[in-house]
Parts: C-alpha cells; structure tokens; sequence
C-alpha cells in the first residue's frame, strides 16, 4: 500500500504569503517532517504529529518521511520559502533515486511557495526584474571554487545576483571573499541589497552599493542581492528606496 | 492626495497558488491594470473596474495605474506569475522614476507570486535544486548579442537555466539558436523540461535532452528548464518521470 508525500513551501514567514494549495496539503497529512523552526510554523491539530530535525539532515529527513509514506500514511515535508530552491525538494528526490524500488511508487506533490529572493524582490521594488542568477553561497556541498567561477560568469553576464545562504558561524569570510570577487569585475556604484527575516517580525532591509557592503551586515536570515549595471535606485524622499532592474538593454545607456 | 498602486502576481494559474495576501489587494483596490488574460481572471465585484490592455504596453499602463493612484485612488496593476519576474513591477518603478514627482509619494505595494518556473519545477521534482540562471529570450528590450552572451556564461558555470519567453510569432528562431548555443558547450545529455501553461487547465509537462530538444515544441506559454551536468532523471515506470539537480558538486560523480 502506498501513500503520498507532500514537499510544501511555507513561504519565507509571512501567514499572507502561504498558498491556498499548501494549506490543503497540510490539513491533509498525518506527519511533519522538517527543520525545527519550519514545523514550528505549522498550527497542527492533535491527531497531527509534528517530527522536527537539525538543519544539514535532509537526507536523513527525506528518507524518513518516503518509508513512512511508502507504509501507506500521507506525510508531509515543509520548508520555508520554495521547497525547489536551495530545500528539501531536491533531497527528496535523490533519496528515491537512490532508495528503495518501493519509494518510486509513492505519490511525490511538490507544492511551490514564495522563496525568499521573491519576497525580497517585491519589498524593495523589482531588482530581478532582469536576466539574474541565483547562487547559494554555502560550501557544505560543492566546492568553493564552483561557488567563486559562477560568482565570476554571473558577473561578466551583468546578470543581477540573489545570494542564499551567506554566511554562518561555520562559514564566516565566504560573503566577504563573495563581494571582492564582484568587486574585481563590477562597478563600485551597483546597489546590494540585504534582506533580513523577510515577512517575519524583525524583517529589515538595508541598501548599498557594491564598494560599501560588508559581510559583517549579513547572518543566517539573510537573502541578498547584488544588482547589475542596469540596476537603478529611487530615492522617494518621503518614502523608503526603490531599486529595479532595468527590463532593457541598450548601449550607451549607462555611460 | 495620494492613493495607493498595488502590483500584485497572481501565480501561473491555478487559483491554489493565488496568496491570500495576492487576494485581500485584489480585495481592497477599485481600478484594475493588466495584460487582457490576467484581468480575465479577477473575480470583480460590480464597483471594481477592470482596465485590460494589449501586451507590449507596460509603461503606459503603469504611467495610467499611477496617474489615478496619485489621485487618490486604490489602484492594482496585475501580472501572472511574480510581478517581479519579466513583469510589471520593473516597468512601474520605472515609470516612477521617469514621471512626475507626485508618483514618488504613490505607496507602492509589491504583492509577490509564484512564479513560472517555481510551478513547473514544484511538477517535476526538483530542477533548480542547485544554483540556476533566469533568463527571458526576448529581444525586444535588450539586443540578442547580450541573450548569447548570457547563455553562453550560464551554460560555462554549470548553472540549470530557467528560460521564460522562449518563443512567439515575432521572435520564432530564438530559441533554436539557443538550443544550438548549449550544445555547443553542454553535453547532449542533459535534461530539458517544458512546462507548457503550468497551472492552467491544458496543462502538459515534457522532458527530452539537449540533443533532442527542437523549438517547435514551445510555445508562447511555455516555460523551460535546462537542466546541467549535475540533474538526474528518475524513471519511476507507474510514475510520471522525475527530473531534479543535485544539492552537491562533486568532482568525478558524473564521469
């Protein structure tokens, strides 16, 4: 007998911000998996079991929550923001890939959410509104030098840059070496922008220019962006900055 | 007197994944701007006015949302999908920028959206897992060189890439020149998923490789991922296929 397993995006914290779509899958499943503050997001009834986990345990997580659901139960995996982006739905799937025949068979829904360079987007006004690159900063799984080339290509492309996973305890100097690298290529006046806790309480959004960030402004709950020389500011005075993206190219506009 | 412009994305089309906070800003504005088949999908009540207009059109209908919002007004102007992405959000701070002062003091309201390529990676597992590039084909607002430019780096990092606005009457060769770019540098192999009106009632998902991939199978409402060396493919036989990148970069694993 098999079940389903739910992948669902919560959103980056905002209740406004979780789709109609995954509201269903939760009132739906019997068991939550996922990092602790995650599933501590869920207001579950009593006949919900709630089985939180450390952040870096995802295979583990994954494959948990595929036996359970292979057992016939309809099991649900949250995440915040997009389950798609730099979460869980990923390693769900490299557990079917390479688990047991049975985890093939049970019924995968991937449920999309708003994810935080999104979220962050629409605060500050449209900064994506272009050609961009998405790039996780983290080094647990791939090597730095994978990490600084893409960072280099994102940057030769005038790609505008969103920036996940910055910087931990365990990883204190990758952003700093992140924005000396940009720095070698692009111009010093590019807006950065930090977003802090996005649609949670303490949310809080910073702007400069790429010759001023420092690493020191970002932590674990932040999602950055690093803009384009297409990338313009507003200063509205009596309300907060607006950046965007230019929606076009041309020559000579920038000079 | 000034009012109020909310840009709000009301998802790729299914009505589950429209934010309750996407529906109070549809709830609160009287005047509605947008592209025809996305005013289409307001439910209005009999005091709220629907203002569609052509595609192609973004800066007039942002320059006509905000002249009634420094009025007074609550107005929305509506994209599918995220507003921030290839959408009208970019156009609105522009139109900001460029017009009249009084637009300035306007209290802009960005609602976000999930996003095409969020919809259609959610249905097929997990293909921007790693890091990715979002890049439109269109050349009507920036020259094809930088499009071929930006292929080229995105495809030289090993990024998956996300493609919106592959194709139409007026741009019918772009996106077989971008095939052929790919494969110039990328192995044939390598995953391509079509999401074909993702979230919509015709919706229809289709995997093929690089090698394989021809222009013809997009259309105006198509939404592609290319995969990169690190997205896998499970073949689940009772089970649609599943396509995902891999969280990890390591040397050697795909040899």
């Amino acid at each position: 007998m098999t079940g389903m397993l739910y992948v669902i995006g919560l959103g980056p914290g905002d209740e406004g911000q979780v789709t109609p779509e995954a509201r269903e899958a939760i009132a739906a499943a019997s068991h939550f998996f996922g990092y602790k503050p995650y599933v501590a997001r869920l207001d579950l009834r009593n006949d919900q079991i709630a089985v939180p986990s450390d952040n870096r345990e995802e295979l583990d997580r994954a494959s948990a929550a595929l036996t359970l659901a292979a057992e016939g139960k309809t099991v649900a995996v949250v995440s915040g923001g997009d389950p798609g982006i730099f979460a869980m739905a990923s390693a769900v799937c490299e557990a079917i890939d390479e688990g047991p025949e049975a985890w093939k068979s049970v019924d995968l829904r991937v449920v999309p959410g708003i994810t935080a360079m999104l979220a962050l987007a629409a605060k500050i006004g449209a900064p994506l509104g272009g050609d961009f690159c998405t790039i996780s900063l983290s080094d647990n799984l791939k090597p730095w030098e994978t990490i600084e080339k893409r960072l280099r290509l994102a940057a030769e492309g005038e790609f505008a840059i969103a920036i996940y996973n910055p910087i931990s305890k365990a990883r204190p100097w990758q952003l700093g070496k992140a924005f000396n690298i940009l720095r070698e290529i692009l111009p010093k006046e590019i807006p950065v922008i930090y977003g802090h806790s996005v649609g949670r309480e303490n949310e809080k959004i910073d702007i400069t220019t790429l010759g001023e960030a420092v690493a020191e402004d970002a932590n674990m709950s932040t999602c950055l962006v690093v803009g384009s020389r297409f990338t313009r500011v507003i200063d509205r005075r009596d309300r907060p900055f607006l950046a965007y993206t230019l929606r076009h190219v041309r020559e000579g506009q920038n000079d």
